[in-house]
């Protein structure tokens, strides 16, 4: 069985809103329920566990009765930071039938079932695969004020979700972990520093990660187009 | 006395269009003279050179006839490559007055004369100086199919554009570069193998590069909105 975790207690400081922005609207629909639907229609992911504030709980579970979300079982409190609330999902799977855990953020909408698909396909072979896109501009490397290089694009990847990890793995992973260093950004890190392979599956840069406002134009139209 | 080069020269073949993107109309006017408009409004910048495909030049020139350039000096015709194209503006900058070279991508649109002016007066500092801004996904370097580690993302940038030089340095760049080199994405790459330091300028994320169909929708949010 292969468990989503989807990570929706951030409260995103970088939108002027007054609601976290996984609840702002995306065409009438709380971003977070966009994101839900693709790992509802995903055939691979069997159960899905959604972290959130303890503030935004009863919110958000009253408006997930109106829908028909078959696999969402568990409705688990946020912690002080990403990697905390994650660690929290992830004491929430039950290990006995779990096989792969698919971290994701709630407030990457535009994932596709058939991504999530192939992720954890990947990860069911070398036991840990990310979704990445390429970057489009040049990246430097910088130090005190100034380019150290440049870095070869070809060898650049954004790191996307979800995160697919055999259970264990992951688990044997936030054990090593301090959850509160600030620059622990995803779980792929956690699982590089243990030496373990963390293969690459290539998806599409439409799959933002809504922070910005303008990230919210941008989702507005993606969501009506072809691109 | 400080020359801007502005490369247009690119197809753009990113984007669906017949023409070039740099032509695309934004909010009813092409995207270059959103551009040349930035530079206009700098008082920092003197003169401007137009780097454009041949087959574009008259079109080009009609159109800017229309409006006010009075900085507009010099219309050269592209190269085979975004490097070639510089060099050939360089080519036609007057050696004798000039200080500062500023290099811009023709569709980049939203750069400020503000950003420019803080861009060419590090270059009067340093010798080269770049606009940046801090990447928004966590970047993995990768390898064989898999993640090789994971960057600090405070220790990297994107590269905006301009990037500054003073002309010497930029020429003594380009001549020791392979100008029909596909990973030769931008001038600072060229003026960092000489050894010299390029400072960076940190600059706004809404200077983005419109070369997908995504990003022509954005821009035109951009364009109406303060974010």
């Amino acid at each position: 069985m292969n468990v989503a975790i989807i990570a929706a207690a951030g409260q995103g400081l970088r939108m002027a809103g007054k609601r976290p922005k996984q609840f702002l609207e995306l065409a009438g629909t709380p971003i977070i329920f966009h994101t839900l639907q693709a790992f509802e229609q995903c055939d691979s992911i069997q159960e899905i566990i959604v972290v959130i504030s303890a503030a935004e709980a009863a919110g958000f579970l009253s408006l997930a009765g109106k829908r028909e979300l078959r696999k969402l079982r568990k409705v688990v409190p946020g912690g002080a930071t990403r990697a905390e609330s994650v660690l929290r999902g992830l004491q929430a799977v039950r290990e006995t039938t779990v096989e792969i855990v698919a971290v994701h953020d709630a407030v990457r909408p535009f994932v596709t079932a058939e991504e999530i698909a192939r992720t954890i396909a990947a990860a069911q072979v070398d036991g840990a695969a990310i979704l990445v896109s390429s970057p489009v501009d040049t990246v430097k490397e910088i130090r005190d004020g100034a380019v150290v290089r440049t870095l070869r694009r070809d060898d650049l990847r954004n790191a996307l979700t979800p995160q697919c990890f055999r259970y264990k793995l992951l688990r044997r992973a936030y054990e090593q972990a301090d959850v509160f260093d600030p620059e622990l950004t995803d779980e792929s890190s956690l699982v590089e520093r243990l030496g373990e392979r963390v293969a690459i599956v290539e998806g599409s840069a439409r799959n933002i990660k809504i922070t910005r406002p303008e990230d919210l134009v941008l989702a507005e139209r993606l969501l009506t187009s072809d691109f």
